[in-house]
């Protein structure tokens, strides 16, 4: 098996030990924040961890209501444009810490004494010393390419930054996460089965919307490194204007589909895609009846599921089917072709 | 041939009329602006609108140092987060004026009492009447589904907006836009003839960076839209971060490959892409003496272009690279299946 697969099953300690590493620490970030909110919040990353980031950017903007920017580091890096840091914190967001477009922007921010934030899975590396608060992802280290357990604990770790910016998010309401990713594991043999059918599919299509936006990004990003399929990523409201003309019988589309404020506008989208013929597979969980109706195959987590904390265990079957796939392609997905686990861009 | 071809061809007169018509509007929003500085930027848009949203974020940060950030529309749509718009200035941006999520966040705004811009091409749309302030595209009714000249109108209202915040861009500077764009039509005949080439395409990848980063999405949503080809579209420094590892010997990758601060990344890229055999076709221009040795075809701009008004001419090219290629696949570019001219999502 692959160490990509390893490492998915690592995910519930992982998440685990991180929420208890992190606790006291945010707590403590949280009376900071309380005295000085920021007006503000820029994250910043590349790769898996801008998905993460994506994440971040829906998350504190609807639990916070404080407005979030994804950086651009070109902005700094090539432009070297004259940039305004006032009011902002800075949450910087690196598996390695070495991303050096990442660190450049901390620099530049620091350098205007702005407030920094960094996320990381290494606390010797360069970002841990250039942010002044770090909070980090306890996943140990990751040794396939393909990142996975440290996506996912970054996300956890945006929940707990939620909270220190005063959202109403307890900590105690996350210790159920590492339990309901448990159980997304418990898909595997199902999961493993059916990836079989997908062995000659070369291209695809990844929808999520909301806090699930980020998701969509991720499985494509997974599907692309590990198993070389073009897989495109869209919100199901963008996916309409537009990219939906590509889709033609039997096109194959990928969608998380939680119950909640999102489910309304998914269901539009598998509808129209239902009346095109498109096959779609929808991850949804026990609290969306309505879902396996409208998808040809639906991958279910057993519990109910608040849409708020669904994109952690949302993802692990998306994993599960990336490494799977890659193996039905007679891939290795630890070791995509062309690509290195830390990537230097400026 | 195709409508859209022809609005295609109509784009040097409708910037200059747009150019003509905004321009006092224009400097007496600068000095309004010039009193009270915003202090951060919200580009809202869907579809293409968003691509030049985009761009937007691109150009604004890049030329007046404030932050920017594209709005996520279901944050006020579908979760109705209470937004703190404080300190905001909001730029909408919709063809029709008629997107339904773009025209609440709008109205969101405004009840907070923050100052709003409207950029559409209908004068009597629901956008401009809730916007405080209209700038319009004057590109004439588009009848084509797939978007082209309101698209570089959009562009063009946002350099002259960069312009109303106190960016170092003259209005003067922009009068040789619509020459720029007329030269990129003489490329028509030598585009048409390279088309067929690509007639059994059905997947290719776009990558852009900086300011080119909003076409590399344009050109990719018109191959979708007007083709049917699963178009991906990176900055070139994302696509190093995992999605390269999808490319094998010829893949087809387009790129945008301006001279100045974004060429030595593009020439990282294209130099992988060669040692990985991919096929390789640049839009460039008479000032980037170094690029043609690094791809397999090249479509080359007359003038020496500064990078920073590069984007509307660059976008020509592909735009009429997508309506020939659709004419050589048997296709109507005007009306793609599955959509329709106005999304209305929510």
């Amino acid at each position: 098996m692959s160490k990509m697969l390893d490492e998915i099953r690592e995910q519930p300690a992982a998440l685990e030990r991180t929420l208890q590493a992190e606790r006291k620490p945010i707590e403590k970030l949280r009376s900071l924040l309380d005295r000085e909110k920021p007006r503000l919040i820029m994250l910043v990353a590349r790769g898996t961890s801008d998905n993460a980031a994506q994440f971040g950017r829906y998350l504190l903007e609807v639990a916070t209501g404080i407005p979030v920017t994804l950086a651009a580091p070109s902005i700094f890096t090539l432009y070297k444009a004259k940039f305004n840091f006032d009011g902002i914190l800075v949450i910087a967001i690196s598996q390695s810490g070495e991303s050096t477009d990442t660190n450049l922007v901390l620099e530049r921010a620091r350098e205007q004494g702005t407030r920094t934030i960094g996320i990381t899975n290494e606390a010797d590396s360069t970002l841990a010393r250039l942010a002044e608060h770090v909070f980090l992802v306890h996943a140990g280290r990751e040794k396939s390419v393909a990142a996975t357990k440290t996506y996912t604990g970054q996300l956890l770790v945006l929940y707990m930054l939620a909270h220190a910016l005063g959202a109403n998010i307890a900590l105690d309401d996350l210790t159920r996460i590492p339990e309901w990713t448990q159980a997304a594991l418990g898909l595997e043999p199902e999961i493993a089965r059916r990836a079989e059918r997908y062995r000659f599919m070369d291209h695809a299509l990844v929808v999520g919307r909301g806090l699930n936006y980020a998701n969509a990004f991720e499985f494509a990003l997974k599907l692309m490194e590990t198993c070389y399929v073009v897989a495109e990523r869209f919100s199901s409201a963008d996916f309409l204007h537009g990219p939906i003309a590509m889709v033609a019988p039997d096109f194959p589309v990928f969608a998380f589909a939680p119950s909640g404020p999102t489910w309304n506008s998914m269901a539009e989208t598998l509808d129209k895609l239902q009346t095109l013929k498109a096959e779609t597979v929808i991850v949804t969980d026990a609290g969306n009846t309505d879902a396996a109706a409208r998808a040809t195959r639906t991958i279910r987590l057993p519990h109910k599921l608040p849409e708020l904390y669904t994109p952690i265990p949302y993802i692990i079957p998306a994993q599960i089917f990336a490494a799977c796939l890659a193996a039905q392609k007679g891939l290795v997905p630890d070791k995509p072709r062309t690509i290195t686990k830390v990537t230097l861009t400026m």
